[in-house]
């Protein structure tokens, strides 16, 4: 349970998905993209917050508004393949991913900042390799393609939040804070969640 | 001072606005671009809020969807427009409209999600009406251009949730409590704020 899914390694991650994972997300394909598409309203909804909270930084808020944008697009995307295959839009407990993540996301500027975007990045990093899989693992052909679509765009995602930490804060304390905030995302996943997520 | 503006009647709307507010803005068009841009920001976190409160509401997240991206394809016009003029992103305080108006959003639902909507469909009554006026009055021709084409967006966005109202809502509750908010709406605004903004 604990070999590796065949992915090449990304950057940012860690330890890869396992191939239990895999074998979870693929039998049961539904609640996989059911969380997807709350995966995408969220991720646009986190680009949206930060905008919000830095409405003077030029280059952060020009960046994260086509990040937002390109999630929503995404999430009708998702959500047209819900229709398609007759799963209703519905509310979905999302796994601890993503609040143990935030957790660490330290409370004082200019740490809050730098944080912020390190986490969405390698939420991004984790999304585009699960997508990875996904797109190779699917027995449904035109759903792996749609997969293998929407993996590119996460991996541009997660290279925008890393260019702005770099930008708006000091590089080798990006680096540092990446490596710390690197080792307890894969450690946060390194206890599977019960139930089938795309960050479980 | 309270001679109306010339501008034909908007459905929603108890009060027209006045000369004043637009004399003002005219006065003030780098601040109001400033602030349309906030507007526009706004906007689209108010339908990603929905979404994420009401996440199995398939028709309302669906129409909400599309305005959230399109508020933010006029985040990214508007902040063009901002740049052509030299207008660096800053934050700038908002006028009290929003937050009295949400003041008035009842807290259980089904009251909640009713008055909701009503309060958005307001606010986007009003910027159409707002928009229209620069539109009408801006002594720049390309950017009068610009005010005309963003604001048949507002009019269709006012209409979605109108429609989303009498959708998820009895529509003799909807027609009571529109009646109910656009006087308080109107009211709102008989109180000039001191600074120029889309909404003061």
């Amino acid at each position: 349970m604990t070999s590796i899914a065949a992915s090449p390694a990304i950057k940012f991650l860690k330890q890869p998905t396992t191939e239990a994972w895999v074998d979870r997300a693929i039998a049961h394909l539904d609640t996989i993209l059911l969380d997807h598409s709350h995966c995408e309203r969220k991720a646009a909804g986190v680009a949206l917050n930060l905008m919000f909270r830095y409405p003077s930084y030029d280059k952060l808020v020009r960046q994260l508004t086509a990040i937002a944008r390109e999630e929503l697009e995404h999430f009708e995307l998702v959500n047209q393949w819900l229709e398609r295959r007759g799963i209703a839009l519905a509310a979905l407990p999302a796994p601890p991913y993503g609040a143990s993540l935030n957790a660490h996301i330290r409370r004082q500027e200019p740490e809050r900042l730098l944080d912020a975007l390190l986490v969405s990045a390698l939420i991004e990093a984790r999304s585009h390799e699960r997508l990875g899989l996904l797109a190779q693992h699917c027995p449904d052909a035109e759903l792996a393609t749609f997969y293998r679509t929407l993996m590119a765009s996460e991996a541009r995602h997660y290279g925008t939040y890393w260019v702005l930490a770099n930008t708006y804060c000091d590089p080798s304390a990006v680096a540092e804070r990446l490596e710390a905030l690197s080792v307890i995302e894969s450690d946060i996943l390194s206890t599977p969640h019960p139930e089938p997520r795309i960050h479980s």
